[in-house]
């Protein structure tokens, strides 16, 4: 259990950072967990995952794709009816594998499908940092696509200049705008894409702070706003009406040395609506947001289990 | 007409700033022009003048209550038929007394009316800094108004923790934002002040960088959204097609040291259109932005000559 | 001073409705006020008219028509040179005649433009009872039009079945419904037709409860949307920031032997947004909301002394 | 068939009222049906039921719940081969027990859902009277959640005075308002929860007349919008192009002595566009509405049978 | 009067065609009706002109601007005292002289303004000919500045294809499409230009059929949509409650050779509304539509006599 | 593969015309080859279907119900384990013909599920010319619904004669208009049909140019705007992320002999977003078009193989 304290420690004090790589480390911490039990039977090895789990999930408050990774696994276990512990390591095991293989092709699929929208010659409006965005953006790169990247600084912690940096490494011209001139810089766009945290059963999607005014000003502006993300963020408890929890982090990520009275008020993350975007990018193709539950269903029965 | 260059430089420079004081540092820099002349007749001294004004204006590019300023004092002299160039002197000197007052007491005036619409309980969105709109909300409190403010940090300069700092001084309860956040925290408000550097004959208004995406934000939550301003901004060259020169400013200001290859654009101020202004808090009232140009007719005809 | 009173009492308790009614009294109250003068001098009976001012601005607190006309014949004594008390009275006495002839000339015109508004065939809908709407049908049906009426029982007073039966008693084709039914009806609609309790110098008009409601409704539906009323509704407070107070009446209007710990709200009016209104239909012709504020300075420029 | 013509004929005076308890009627007549039969052989059985279908469906125009329990009884019996007549007897009545079962357990499961949407704090917007609802406030209630209601009075019948009194009793703070006044209130409201009679397959929902104005004016406002209803209220006609029909009652409900002259029209019900629904809470979850017809498929097919 | 029919025939029969043409003929057959008069004195020879108003009024619907112009020539005939006829020729003939002096400085003035709306590198959108408007783009490409034009074919009459004949004169990139792709091309285009026939009290415009979608369309695009005419468009009945005539033409225009039993509705004009109005460029400067009439009332006043 | 070339080459020249007749030759097509083959063995007939599907599928940009009747004719065959050609040439034949029979049976239901939704004395509104709508309109017909038509002429080719001829042989009222007038005439329709050329992953519907704006313009009537379409136009493709070809066409469809220098640009098609789609109506019945994608899923696995 060392391994998970570890681990969720780590997540906990943003040592791991990005959905995915928490969605890996707790896959792998688990399988750790699995490597190391001294059960000695499957009641006492399910116990041990099941506490394994309590601790992961306790680490952050909206890492859905880091709970569905969890789910699977111990589902993989639960749904076999095997009895020797032995045999069931290797099932962890090989399940923690097979979610890792499958997060892999994901990216890829989603980076291939999403690369055709740019059409040559385009402007692509994204915010903040997102691995799966960008990924998407260098696969058009090599396809030989020829476009833009307006990137926005995205305060308080400036995520955009990793994006910014990254698309400059690629040889991509990129322009770099404050958060607060999106509007202005919109109508030179063609398409936007963002990343995602969650996305709910209505078919909302959590994001970075300041994606909902984006989406706001994209459609006002005529532009297709397209969320770029694995379907496993999507966040089973929202079907049973819990809201998705909105991490608030420090003041002083925002105004070191604010006068003491003021209060700061930093979420991290906010909620854009289904009505703004035009569809969701992922391993199961470009999905209407209305539908997301539907597809869930169809692709990973077992996250509703 | 040393005098006159120095203010147009510390102007350019940006030491003189806010469209308030930029204009009662021009003023000062005619009066000035005016006690050290050495013409012998009017038509030199107003030729003078004329030539002052032609520095003053080159001084910058989005100044229309600085130049109305000027063609104030000008127009004083020339709709005179003085000879005399003492007499011509006091003039300047008289008009450019008035022009001073009469700023004094529009900003008076405005926080009068404005304070007004500040209901007991109320939260105060604002945006940038504006001694016309803070002037307004110490109106308010003085009055003992019992009101909240949100106002966001604004980018790139941070001109919002000004703000800040000076409602708490003011001892109003303040939250602090990144402008990012804007449309989060609107539901929360019941009303938003904005200041203003140029209004334009259509009744647009210009005003700092981020300032439309938060009257779109205040529209979407239906919240309504002044405009406090000085009439005197009314920008007569618009009226003629013109377009509101909006300045761009340097790269550093965002982003020190930013990849080379990066394009960072950093445009000081934007448009709002006046479909999104509830009212302009003015001198003359709180009127409809679509009035403004038969209002500034009405109110100072002499801008139009 | 006893007519006074009486009458401001009267006004209180509502035995005087409509904004028309309420101001006819008041003038007759400042006429007989008048007539029965004890004031030695021009300043004893000027104060004596300002005092019945008070008393009559004090009895109700949304009625800028009656507060106009107290203006119009205060204003009319003050503007002249007149020492003598007996020349005086004939001031208020004719310029009190004055206001009435205009009143009456007004409604008459109202009718006689919004009349022309009305196609043959058009179904009109309304809400609530205005006399000056009602005027209006009656013009249009005299002229011979063919029209019919949609009209709202007008919850909580059920002032629509005093429209409905004016309609009814017109010969006119009318269809009643409730309140609430008012979006599925508007797409039968060809034009709405509402009263004004008061009208701001933002271009915003105050009217009953539900109107606002219509608008919008009216405004998804692309039915133009007109505000029928003489312009002297407009309040001059309004411009320097002032509200339009919003009469909050009994809850037994509503619910009779509602359970006392039910909180029951009963605000009579409530405010429309300019950008619902196509056009008010004045006595200065169609105009848009957003420029009243100068036609009444054209037209009314003693409103503003 | 008795007790089905009695159970018919209390359906169409409105005995029986609201949807889940006509549909508790329909399947206990047709268990009655079943246990006084005196067929011989399924053929004649089935028969009977179909009869009982027919006078069931024939009471009422749009009631979905209760011809979707009344399929699923006959359904039932005919998805099964016995032949003996006790047999299917004995199937009737565990279908319809099995049917009662669903529901009761669906409305609790609602309840549960839909309480996590209420947040501490918030004030909650309903209209008319539906006990999925008022079921729903008292869970919150019970888990401890410290909320508000606003609801209105709901012409012509004052349904909205029966959720008052229930949430009175429940001792949550409420205030109560005309129909009309929902604009003016919304402002103050965090989230909006009505019922539902029919839920069509393009995914609008059917409720009481002046829920699509509040939808508007939730809309208009940002604030949002569920409806709570029981899946089974879908309408399976609807997906072969049948309008849902909208019965129309009397005058008298309105206003009793109107002109005889006067039309006065009384739809009880109206419809909701999908566009304004943010989510159906129902015992699948909270879905959009646009995948209603997909959610019916997988959790009910024997509906489409 | 020979040669006033012989003019009011030929704009009946459309030989004359356009606003401006239309209006100069009639503004010389008043000149012609003066010079050949055989009137002896004031009364009888202001009777002639009234007579050849009336008959230049019926020759068409839609004509304000030629209403405007005889309205002009009569009323300096009634405004001045002369009583000596050839003192009143004098004055038609004068009178009619300054009125197209005043039209030629107008375009003049407006090409000069709406030029500058231009940017470099522009794309301005047109819909149908307007005399008004090429002339504008004409001075800004005489200025030097570099843009495209997107105009559409205008059916059912084609005048679409009249613009682009005379942009490729003038050297300028143009596209042309057919009406019904104007969404699509929308997002291209920075700016959109149209004339106009009529300008309504309301701030509404009339102007060829099709302008309406066009206006809608720019809004959706937030592209910025200007109505480039002369303010004497302006038609005065309008504030008085009457609509705009819509002239409707024959159905050959449409389909020759339709089948008998069809019904082809050819109106020629339409209304666009003037929420989707950004400007009226006019030689008053650019104006909001909802200031029109009061700006009319400052710069014409004899048109409201 | 003479008859495939053949084919091939019809549809290329537009010989063939129409989605459904297109569809249909293909389907023929494949039929003959099967007759014709000289393959020894499966793998050699499954080629040379293979060779033909490439040839077919190059034949035209936007045909995805041809590629689809091709993939079900491909897929059937690749399906069967079947290893003797003869026996693989009837499995052709039999697809073949089951894929007509569905498409016939498809628009029949299509006909009566749409004709349902036409209430008696409704007008309809319908854009260029689609024989699955004017197949649902005679269906309305005979079943003794009274509606009108109204019908665009539909530039450049005028395929709205046609739909106004085939309206009038049915005798059924119908209003004939250019379509830039669409937005007048939309305030009198009560439902907009139009057909489909292809339907997105995204839910999204192409269709003949100006379609999009009509249904801009019936949005803003609040109008229902149905698409009427076999379900099989769906396009896989676009779930990968293709966007659906857009045929462009030659510039004398527009304007024979337009100048040279002109830019003449003439798409077929357009894209209708699917907020502006108030259902498919197709033979699955009515459904929203967020959901086509997991409809199609259940209805035709088979496409997405």
């Amino acid at each position: 259990m060392e391994s998970v304290n570890k681990v969720a420690c780590r997540i906990r004090k943003l040592e791991v950072q990005g959905a995915r790589n928490v969605a890996i480390a707790a896959v792998k911490a688990l399988e750790e967990v699995a490597f190391q039990t001294r059960a000695r039977n499957r009641r006492a090895f399910i116990e041990e995952l099941v506490k394994a789990k309590d601790t992961l999930y306790a680490s952050r408050p909206t890492e859905p794709l880091m709970r569905n990774a969890v789910r699977w696994v111990i589902g993989s276990v639960e749904s076999r009816q095997e009895s020797e512990v032995t045999a069931l390591v290797r099932i962890v095991s090989s399940s923690a594998c097979e979610f890792l293989t499958t997060l892999e092709q994901s990216r890829d699929c989603i980076a291939e499908i999403g690369a055709k929208r740019i059409k040559d010659g385009a402007t692509v409006f994204t915010h903040c940092h997102s691995s799966t965005v960008t990924h998407l953006l260098e696969r058009a790169k090599q396809a030989g696509k020829d476009f833009k990247v307006i990137c926005t600084e995205t305060r308080p912690l400036f995520q955009g200049r990793t994006t910014a940096q990254e698309m400059i490494d690629l040889e991509i011209e990129t322009t770099f705008i404050v958060d607060s001139a999106a509007r202005g810089f919109m109508k030179n766009a063609d398409i936007v894409f963002v990343g995602a945290d969650a996305i709910s059963a209505e078919g909302n999607v959590v994001n970075k702070i300041g994606t909902a005014s984006i989406a706001l000003v994209a459609q006002e502006s005529r532009v297709p706003f397209y969320v770029v993300s694995e379907l496993l963020k999507f966040d089973p408890i929202t079907l049973c009406g819990e809201y998705e929890g909105i991490e608030e982090r420090g003041r002083d990520e925002i105004w070191k040395g604010a006068p003491e009275k003021l209060i700061v008020r930093n979420p991290a993350f906010e909620v854009v609506r289904r009505d703004f975007i035009h569809g969701i990018v992922c391993e199961g193709g470009i999905i209407p947001p209305h539908s997301v539950n539907e597809t869930m269903r169809r692709m990973y029965p077992w996250v509703f289990l």
